[in-house]
């Protein structure tokens, strides 16, 4: 039984990390912290889920965590890289899913951002989190910086397409849709049900903090420099991203060839579902609740374009159930561990 | 007072139609027509309008509607180009809402509807109705094809840009997000409440019939043939769209030029807003009601694009607001009349 | 022209009245203010209305304001009562749409509100705002405190059932279901979208501060002490709420008796639509955007009770739409003017 | 393992009981049924839980079901007590989630279902399943009619204040707001989102079928003829039910002592949670997804009456949920296999 802790417990991402490792059969969960709601009950916050777990909340102490196995940090960006540098060294793995350690250097960090970062000698320390791409370096990860909502979607969706057309393309648009648990627990008016209830808008063109990160990622995956554009949008919804990433070229492949090298890429990977979009596409209802990323590669012969649409949910997929499926792989454990049931059960 | 009538009263798009034009200080409703609730009193199908209009659907029959100024279609495609038909040299202009007669040949129209067009010697007879960018000939047309509502904001988003960058843009990326009231009036498990609330998804990837319609307009508009990717999503709202265009290119703008040119090509127009997007981005919430589009145009460094956002309400700039505001240019009405009042007051 | 001003006027309720009027025939807005906003323009806080109205928010000094004709106060409870009185002889009337005058004394004040009464010598001297109702003192009248939202349309739903039953019923229980917007325009966690959406509750229950202006209101017009059970509820919408009034009773009416009973009480009431049960209900779409208030009386044989559902626009007919119609009945203006088109327009 | 199957399987309900089964540790799937979408794959409707089952739907033909351990009918009313009768001696048990069986004889069904009973001589042999009133006879039981959703909390919200107050109230007044789902899966031009979304409107006033199911549970726990009056609501959510009841009575019972007979009703019902509403009230967000009942009774001394907020998840609690809670006691299991973790972990 390993033990963990996480820090951060009050916010959306921090109760489904509670939900998770409160029910996974390898891990026990050892304590909650928060500053804001220290001394609380955690029970109080969320009442829907008294039945899966009680406990106080602590105020975060580095030292009464030291000798646990692991520890979840999902703190806003800005506090979180300080309480990595903190822990590292007093427990076994430290699991980042703010964004302090998923930019390549402090100055680029500044300009996506807008402040210093905390703890820049810890930029370049961490494991990338996003397995199914780099799955390669997490056994034994002492420091994993877990994959941002939005970089995980267009990632996994953008990625394949990507290898297979080798040098041809530069440029990925992405658009993206988000409901508004993304944004976090908090008071805000721009995010009170009155003003968001009706919308559709675009926010932060041209200036969110994923777009490095994805350039970044997908130019590695590709081994090529990339060029992003990335447009985030809200909907009037409270879970899940739908991307659609579009990619131009010269040559088109023929749709079959085009699912075919998503299958090869994907083959194994337990939470990514490909749909044949002579089929079906993929929808945030079908990932809601889930850590299951679905893909559907379009040929747009009117657009002479490959367009990707990919859904996840993003408390989980992007966020806690992608680090509990970090968690696992760093520690050896089953991928699909208090994530998905061992087995499926289904008749003829 | 002209005299108008609607055939399709019954829809979303019908429904505005009655709402604007009973409203109207030129115009006068005459009748209002639907084939499936013919026999109804159209203020039981819409008892919170009752104050505005009320009277008894009618069977739509051409010969009872001869004489009237304009008549307004607002039916399914398929069944409004034989009304158009129908009605042509009956009435004084035939304004038709449906994507019947937008597309320039009968091959064209069937490979995106996927059926034959009823009336094709119809085809190229319409005045496309997309007053900002092709106003030229709506004094005095007869028969008008009202652009459909993604063709409208995209069209109306990406044009200035399009033009501005010479010869150097084909590849167009255009994601549009809709609320449910696109889809019509209609009883359909997949536009259910229960299916719709809490998703996000894309749909007829590389197969929605706007596509071509926003190919042809901005390939006209920009004097060049342009290849345009076009994704519509669903989101769980009623009503609203929003469009984002992403256009790459060797040069980029600065952002002040890109933003005078969308001042220069819609100064005077009445019913475009622009949005500085160091200020401000435009919003669904912004236009919903109303028969505006708000645009911002957005230079993003690190893409190496122009992304320009651009937001309508469906029912009114993407149907019947726009059906109204070419009626007013046909008949040489002010363009504002019916849809906004004559001035605007305001303290200091 | 009548020359008015409004206070809190960067709140739902102000922005409301900004819309109604700059739109009003016989009015002309010289001022808007509040507090926390003074120095921002008005349009940018509600970008969608620029169309309607522009001007500097200015902050509130009386002595400013001196010789309009009229002022609303969209202010919060407590804020409110030092403002009439501060207002008033300065102004020709003050429309407070605030709760801070509808409550008889101090010391009831003091225990729904939860706070001192800031200014008690106001206490009973303004006339209560319920035009259908109460309407007789409010021509000339100098403060009207308007009624607010649950008490509006639970005491238009309930008056013409209780009066009609003489003295058999005393007890009155009262449900309503609200959107979000009359908590106002605020960062809120509990109000935050994430929070709402996909939630239903009931909240203050036994405490909320509109059940003892519903028990005065009802006892006055019934002419009998009422007790009443007032159970309000939010539910993931906007705007709108919906009552229902259940009233107990020995004897039955037969429904269309009780019809009748409404239909004479609102004979001439142009904002109260009756709806037969036996053909229709009423529902919050109906009347959102407009100043009615929809009832259908039923009569429920199993439950032997009276069941009156009525429904409102809670920014409007809750606020300030009746503050506008109260305006004009205090002025001898039509009690329509700028919240209805003078005349319907219909066909046969 | 018992061996069960599902008819109506592509319903919202029967869906839900693929889950629950799919997931129970005591039971196996041994087919789905569905008239409308037969020789369909279950996953294909239900893509988002094709990890939880796979499984061809079958047309329902009750002799290849016979030997299973249970069957449970998730099928409209109307088409439910048939299957029921044909499957009455082939299977262990069989669990009608309809409204076909719960009614006490044909006249009261007509009248309130507005159709003749389609297998009369089944009226009085099915056990009513609502486990925590009325779980006496469910071991060994071979027909089990489950409550109806709004049944379900209604009764558990006010049977034991009813007790408690002895014979003084015969009155009972409830109200809910129900979400979108508990209407089925089906496309319906009133339940489309373009309707529903901003609505809230009451609905089948007067003549909604639980209404006598509610009166008729209430009476036989309380053991004197009871009065109600049920009003439902519809609002714009998919999931979960509020419910408050208010019951008058001569004397009002001091809070704690209303509290504590709550408590004692309810000691050791797993899936009731009693809050305090001193501290906080009921919301469907702590259920949905669930199968508790979160309840608050409270005491209104300006109403003198006492307000009890129940809230569920219809399809859960009220619906599929339920049906395997009852399955477990009418076969000896433990009441909360498959439905919840046998233990909670908690740290201090």
């Amino acid at each position: 039984m390993l033990r963990t802790a996480i820090v951060g417990a009050s916010g959306y991402s921090g109760a489904e990390l509670v939900r998770l490792l409160s029910g996974h059969p390898g891990a026990s969960l050892e304590a909650v912290c928060a500053a804001s709601s220290a001394g609380d009950r955690w029970e109080q916050l969320y009442p829907g889920r008294e039945h899966l777990f009680r406990g106080e909340i602590r105020p975060f102490e580095p030292a009464a965590l030291a000798g646990l196995d692991a520890v979840f940090l999902a703190l806003p960006h800005g506090a979180s890289a300080s309480a990595a540098r903190d822990l590292r060294g007093r427990v076994g793995c430290v699991l980042d899913l703010s964004g302090d350690l998923r930019l390549p250097d402090a100055a680029t960090y500044r300009r996506w951002y807008g402040r210093e970062h905390p703890a820049p000698e810890l930029l370049g320390e961490a494991i990338y989190g996003l397995p199914e791409l780099f799955g390669e370096s997490l056994p034994g990860a002492e420091l994993i910086s877990c994959a941002g909502c939005y970089a995980t979607v267009t990632q996994l969706a953008a990625a394949p397409a990507l290898a297979m057309q080798g040098s041809t393309t530069v440029d990925v648009v992405v658009t993206a849709i988000s409901g508004t648990s993304g944004a976090g627990r908090k008071a805000d008016l721009a995010l009170s049900f009155s003003e968001v209830f009706g919308d559709l808008r675009a926010y932060r063109v041209g200036h969110h903090q994923h777009a490095p990160e994805i350039a970044q990622g997908l130019s590695r995956y590709a081994g090529r420099e990339l060029r992003v554009t990335f447009v985030p949008h809200l909907a009037p919804t409270e879970r899940g991203i739908a991307a659609t990433v579009v990619l131009g070229g010269q040559e088109l492949p023929a749709a079959e060839d085009l699912l075919g090298a998503y299958r090869r890429v994907y083959d194994g990977a337990p939470f990514v579902r490909l749909r044949d979009p002579a089929e079906s596409l993929p929808a945030v209802r079908h990932v809601a609740g889930t850590n299951f990323c679905d893909l559907a590669p379009v040929v747009d012969e009117a657009g002479r374009s490959v367009v990707v649409i990919g859904v996840i949910d993003n408390l989980l997929k992007g966020a806690a159930g992608q680090a509990v499926q970090l968690f696992n792989l760093a520690f050896g454990l089953p991928e699909i561990r208090g994530l998905l049931p061992d087995a499926v059960e289904g008749t003829a």
